[in-house]
């Protein structure tokens, strides 16, 4: 049982959360940059853009790191400029083939740590840095990053095909800790050696392989909630979902609540929905590899995320109203 | 005739303009980042990374924007970060197949010239924006994007690969202007059409498949000098170069002077080296898409550039004893 937690409580950190308030923006860019182009079989709303090659897919994405994060820890804020965008590849089915970044730095001791922590993690994932830009002498340190991949276009995992009656599984590697520079991450990726980490971010190309589930995301910065809300946003589907079920560590012992958890990057952890059919070997496949991985509730056709707990029940999200990607015009248009 | 010009004069602004100067600081990260990796084919010290994908090349770069160009004009910074990167593509012989972007920023106004910029740079070289992040809310504004292109493996064009020799070749658009709000920027490209345009940078794929240039970068930053600066040394050679030759537009019509011109970033322009049996038809190549192409020098295994103007020579750079990039060290790790 969670302590000091109810339904409501639950829906309105994430709600506010500024990890999920800060994705609102991005719709009204999108709009702007859309062009049409018949390779592109996915952009914006997926984690990685889906370019066709012949029967292959090739994946592009980018991210950046919030410079709150780097501030605190530049060579955690590095090592996850790296992490994210081969989760970005890992979330869509696919192999990560090569990274560029760029760096933009006031800060040369800043940036060495930066640099060592992207170092770090480019070589555990065994994905190479082939290049990018450098700025030296900027007024700010900003580390961007861009990742390549690729998989069969028959296999790629997309996040807008969740479909009524779904499981909706949660798959976190909860060995880890609470990272001292950064309360909100958990981290359970510095402390791996590489096979173990490479290992769980194959599991996603299995899924891909074996069409084993319907959609899937990366649990990124909105955290567990807010990820799944982005993933019922694009597919247009509701949810509801079981606080219960959430799978976690022991939050006394890290000195967290249940709230702070929810709202967590989780390190390694994706959002997955699947036909009930496949549910067991789906966690079976992410438990293999040291993973937590759980149903935590069902797709429904209401285009709103409810969450429950002991009984009561609280709306997160009305995607009939307002989106997380605030994507209700540019889904359609796309 | 360029007046008030001397070989030491321009050796001297070329030496110790910041475009050239700011590259200094890549060698070091560089070193810190290498991971050997067989797919990858070239990385670093080419306009972007090959990676093999069977026979074909994947090819990936990223390039952000210099903060004092997106101070001055967020409309043209947009543009260009979107020109500098399919120029990337171009220079290696490949299509640019898609783009990401990066954006931080803590003006919207300024982030919706920016996208602008962006937007119509992409739609007129015809290369989609797929997805990327956005940052609001950030204490800085930054634009940051990459780039996934594609060729097939045999008619790529390297940068290192200038042979003793060779001639060398500077290409340019001269029709154009010195943009209003960037006096270091040659805007030939904001009055071109998108047909014009994808013309141009098409030459490159065209000089890839028929062998026709032993290497070539984009001008970036660094400008004429300075780009055939770092082709030389990463070729490992020397070059002797006439300014007399270095195409230029009408530059008292243009209130610039030839240091400025030297130093300025070109929007549309070429440097290569081509055996010279192959000198003509690369030159013609060029002039059919409206771009001056010259033959400006002559490469050679001194390790040394040397400009010459009306019988004086100065030397601008001496890459036995330091590089550009730096790279004296990890030219011969990697």
């Amino acid at each position: 049982m969670v302590k000091n937690c109810s339904s409501q409580s639950v829906a309105t950190a994430v709600r506010e959360y500024e990890g999920v308030t800060r994705k609102h923006a991005i719709g009204e860019i999108i709009r702007s940059l859309h062009l049409d182009s018949p390779d592109v079989v996915a952009s914006f709303g997926e984690d990685a853009a889906v370019i066709r090659k012949g029967d292959d897919a090739l994946l592009l994405a980018a991210d950046g790191i919030w410079n709150k994060l780097m501030e605190a820890d530049p060579y955690w804020s590095g090592f996850c400029a790296v992490l994210v965008n081969i989760h970005d590849i890992a979330a869509m089915g696919g192999d990560a083939l090569a990274l560029v970044d760029i760096l933009s730095f006031t800060d040369e001791e800043l940036m060495h740590e930066v640099t060592r922590g992207m170092a770090d993690a480019a070589s555990r994932f065994g994905v190479p840095i082939v290049g990018g830009h450098l700025h030296p002498h900027t007024p700010y340190n900003v580390i961007d990053v861009a990742v390549l991949g690729s998989a069969t276009l028959d296999s790629i995992i997309y996040s807008d095909r969740a479909e009524d009656g779904d499981a909706v599984i949660a798959a976190i590697d909860l060995n880890g800790r609470v990272h001292p520079s950064c309360a909100m991450n958990w981290d359970s990726v510095t402390m791996k050696d590489g096979a173990t980490l490479r290992a769980q971010v194959k599991v996603m190309k299995t899924l891909g392989e074996g069409h084993l589930v319907t959609s899937a995301k990366d649990i990124s910065n909105p955290g567990i909630i807010g990820t799944l809300g982005m993933l019922l946003e694009v597919s247009r589907k509701g949810a509801v979902i079981d606080l219960h079920a959430i799978p976690m560590p022991d939050l006394a012992a890290h000195g967290i609540t249940f709230e702070h958890w929810v709202r967590m990057y989780p390190g390694m952890g994706f959002i997955l929905t699947a036909n009930q059919n496949h549910v067991d070997e789906v966690c079976r496949l992410f438990r293999d590899v040291g993973m937590a991985a759980r149903v935590i509730g069902t797709i429904n056709t209401t285009k709103e995320l409810t969450i429950t707990y002991q009984g009561n029940s609280s709306e997160v999200f009305d995607f009939s109203l307002d989106g997380i990607l605030g994507s209700r015009d540019w889904c359609q248009s796309l």
